[in-house]
């Protein structure tokens, strides 16, 4: 029997800063024939984040760059199509780091997690129900910590982690205060995530409007983006403010580090913290916030938007469009 | 009877960055005459800290700034010489804000306490068994949290707070790495203070020695400077790393903000904690930090320098002299 070939997007050459479409290469190839103790799996969503940019940079990261050539690493969720391990029938949905590819031989020990959840969509194992909603929950909950009254503020806040956020602290009784890029995200931080004020950064009004909006103190700021929306609110802070440092979305490229306003003299005399995260660190908060996010979601408390691109083709320039912020919601690639 | 006169040392015009002697006026004004349930203290020590620039300058601050005219606010340490007050009986020997002035009548609120040490010197009030030492301890084990076996590095580490640091560390088995200006300060830091290590951060070499001091990376790294030095040690931190900022006296003025390497990165991929404090807030931690840090002294199990000034003449260049690094220890002034 012949196996057929399947796509693959590997990388084709390193980028310095942001990926775009020409470091990555789509490659036809023989879909893998699983060894003993594997499973293939068929990809149907593959996941596109910013953190993406990290994986494929030289060095400074948190993990070991994608080498040249190899298929581009990525969260994917899919069905199991071919095994001989009774625990892990045809048919399974899966989750894991099966690659940008159509098909992936794995090993048990490389499948995520089986997605019990069958009354979600199989892609928000990938969003909302997946590193994502991980993200929002751990870094708002653990290290931001909100208290009821407080002033919670969000930068990228529409988008996957950030508009989960705003929902958590909403959740949790905190005045939320969205920042997001152009007034189609900022109507949708308003009108589908439910902040309680939202402010476009593009907008020469910005810093005025920000200062209005926070004129009791910023509690906790979780921060997706560093550069000039955090420039902006780190003054802003209340006494005893947490910064949550989640992602760096807005600086291109950390080589030679770019330069900002100091932040130490804000850090003491707020008697403020500032603290990085990476939730690969935190498996053991998983669970936790898979159940309390389906709770919410099966309510109806939280609303989630995905942006789905349809077709393996469109993966080289997904991660730059990201970045260009383009998407509205969740980004993933749909394989038919 | 004639009260005679003393010496104040009054704000005379508000200094935009570091207070020069230019700042300040001495005035010979009566000696006070205590109300109905205060005391008279003489002041025998007058206290001198890098904190007290931020008491001067307009704003943006952690407390209120000194008014034009007004008795520069200072600790100091003295004798009750005048008391109506059965608890508070002749001779007793106190701290508290008692400014840069000979005498103080004060309500006994304003007392911050007794100095109930007696076998050690007055001076140690002000210095080691007072608010520097406090800041050091509650710094270093409350936000630093160290751990036997890692790396703690101190910036003005043979200053007031930044020796004590390193000593403490020490005593809870950490690697301690001191930083200071000059080869006179670093020998001090090795030779006094007991660091493993210690860096001349004006020496050409500088930025290679820290990075091959801290080849295993830094875990808590005490910040009394900001600065060119913080900008060293932040790309040097290990993962899970404490930055407690304690101090920014390297930076002569906030306005404008000052640039410096972003550190947001640096947070994000070591999960790194960067977070201020103000001992003013800890009142509560203040008991404990005097029974160790007394306890430490009778054992011989740390040292301590003081750099004394003989006369409230020299109060107002004893800022300015701090931040260009020329005392050696606690600096203090003697009033005979």
């Amino acid at each position: 029997m012949t196996r057929g070939t399947h796509r693959q997007v590997v990388l084709a050459s390193r980028p310095v800063g942001i990926p775009q479409s020409e470091h990555f290469r789509i490659e036809q190839r023989p879909i893998p024939r699983p060894k003993a103790g594997e499973v293939l799996v068929r990809n149907e969503w593959l996941s596109v984040e910013p953190a993406m940019r990290g994986w494929v940079n030289a060095a400074g990261n948190y993990s070991e760059p994608v080498g040249i050539g190899e298929v581009m690493r990525s969260f994917a969720a899919g069905r199991i199509v071919e095994s001989d391990l009774a625990e892990w029938p045809l048919g399974t949905p899966v989750t894991g780091m099966f690659g940008w590819q159509e098909y992936a031989a794995v090993a048990p020990q490389a499948i995520h997690r089986k997605v019990e959840e069958d009354d979600l969509p199989l892609s928000t194992s990938l969003g909302i129900m997946g590193i994502n909603g991980a993200t929002a929950h751990y870094g708002l909950l653990e290290i931001g910590r909100p208290q009821p009254g407080e002033t919670v503020v969000v930068s990228t806040a529409a988008g996957a982690v950030g508009s989960l956020v705003g929902q958590i602290a909403k959740l949790h009784g905190c005045r939320t205060i969205g920042i997001a890029g152009g007034e189609t995200k900022r109507r949708m931080c308003v009108d589908t995530f439910g902040f309680d004020h939202a402010l476009d950064y593009k907008s020469e009004r910005f810093g005025d409007e920000l200062q209005r909006a926070c004129a009791d103190g910023v509690d906790v700021y979780f921060d997706n983006t560093a550069g000039a929306i955090s420039d902006a609110v780190m003054p802003l802070l209340a006494q005893g403010a947490r910064v949550v440092i989640c992602g760096t979305a807005s600086i291109a490229n950390w080589v030679p580090p770019p330069l900002g306003p100091r932040v130490e003299r804000h850090l003491l005399v707020k008697r403020a913290r500032m603290q990085g995260f990476v939730i690969f660190d935190h498996d053991d908060h998983l669970l936790r916030a898979r159940r309390d996010i389906a709770g919410w979601l099966r309510e109806g408390r939280i609303a989630y938007r995905e942006d789905i691109l349809e077709g393996i083709e469109h993966a080289p320039d997904a991660i730059a469009g990201l970045y260009r912020g383009e998407n509205l919601g969740k980004r993933l690639i749909h394989l038919k």
